[in-house]
């Protein structure tokens, strides 16, 4: 597996760097952007993977969440995919809605035309990547997992479903119960097809009532996000949590959003929260 | 001066917010961004302008550098203006460049057509903007200026020109003599002739060599900015300010470029510098 550099940044003492290359699980060539450290220089690091939300790309979150001065402070990289495939060939949303296709892979493997070509979001995320991550640069393979809205979607339900794999779980403003969502309704359906008893391995509140382990999971939620009573709804997830006595701590935000802005705001406190189970 | 709010999020415990105005010194609408942190609630607090680079708006700065935590934590305002006239009937490069005309003002008063009916963001940023800004919210009269690339040569500039307006000024990556570089020249030609006895007054490293007052001055450059030889030449800067005995600190930070991650990196630094300034 080989990997081409695009861009490097310093910043804060480390690197921030792009990446493309070919990618096996979603059949076309893919980016990648990574926060390396300052540590890395030295000594093999853990690594945050942090899904982002509609719309967005690598960029989003390196760019605005100012994630990079803790994780220089902590010694922690951060790896941002892309939110679904891209380039010629991969099917996007007939009538160019930002909630399908493009920028919307919602972090599953697809099982329906024409999305089942490329869209394996779920397959790249937990598999490819990190394996890939793991070859070309210094981290071990301590893993946390988190995201934003679409993103904390694809960090619950991937971590829910691959304890061993994560140390730690971490959302803002997730998506926690997307079969109960337009959202979610909309992805499940042209992704997974109708029968509903396959959606719900990619539902967080499903995944939280059957899961054993008990991976530790942090959540943001604003109290003034347009999108908190019908797509986002972190009472569900409250609720299961509860029923399951399951470590999980959900924390609602007065007066913040859905922006960026929010999840600066409180990333220090995500990624102290990741560091703590990465090096315990 | 009545001005419209057009967003509003809530960031570290304070709200970003954007403006728009009509301008009496550009003859246009305008749109600016201010950060007020929490203590706004409560007290009146400096202020912190910031003046973009070339294709910027007021935008990039907040969304970018970082800067909200520490401005939280010290208690001080920023106001990010956009960084030229805006709208129909304002005169654009004609073949398109992003180094003239919209976008790229330059922080001077033009006197030249087309350009002069509408581009005087000195006028601007000296006088109506923080007029109005004193007028609407809950600042004092203590200001400071930063800004980066051709905002770092519009703090400097300003600054030195308007020492009784400001407490300290600083810089990242600044166009320190823009007549002697292509993007100043070409700028200064259109904007204000061809005597280039009027480009003197808007050229931070003739303005230093006859300057009386001493606003300390605070300067961050990358060693690996594309743009460090041929349009940024920080030398020139040192060389007026240890000729002149001027508090300057000019730092040249080994391996950081022109980006915004550069400025995350050290907006801690400035942020702090002027805050000891604006509170002495």
């Amino acid at each position: 597996m080989t990997i081409e550099n695009i861009s490097s940044n310093k910043s804060f003492e480390g690197w921030h760097k792009q990446y493309q290359h070919q990618s096996s699980s979603l059949n076309c060539a893919m980016r990648f952007a990574i926060y390396l450290p300052p540590q890395a220089s030295e000594q093999k690091v853990p690594v945050l993977y942090w899904l982002s939300g509609l719309t967005c790309t690598d960029e989003n979150f390196m760019q605005k969440a100012g994630a990079m001065r803790m994780a220089a402070e902590l010694g922690v990289a951060i790896v941002a995919p892309d939110t679904s495939p891209r380039g010629v060939g991969v099917a996007d949303a007939a009538d160019g809605s930002y909630d399908l296709g493009l920028g919307a892979g919602f972090y599953l493997n697809a099982t329906q035309a024409p999305w089942k070509s490329h869209y394996h979001m779920y397959d790249y995320v937990v598999n490819e990547l990190p394996e890939l991550i793991e070859q070309h640069f210094p981290v071990n393979t301590k893993r946390a997992i988190a995201g934003h809205s679409m993103g904390g979607h694809g960090a619950l339900t991937i971590g829910l479903r691959n304890p061993e794999r994560y140390q730690s779980i971490s959302a803002f403003s997730p998506i926690v119960n997307p079969i109960n969502c337009p959202w979610g309704q909309k992805a499940f359906e042209h992704y997974l097809g109708k029968n509903r008893d396959e959606w719900l391995q990619y539902d967080a509140c499903e995944l939280l009532k059957n899961t054993k382990a008990k991976l530790p999971i942090l959540v943001d939620q604003g109290t003034s996000d347009s999108f908190l009573d019908e797509q986002l709804k972190p009472q569900a997830l409250i609720d299961v949590a509860s029923a399951q006595q399951y470590p999980l701590t959900l924390r609602m935000q007065a007066g913040y959003d859905h922006s960026y802005y929010f999840i600066a705001s409180f990333i220090e406190a995500h990624l102290k929260f990741h560091f703590k189970h990465l090096t315990a």
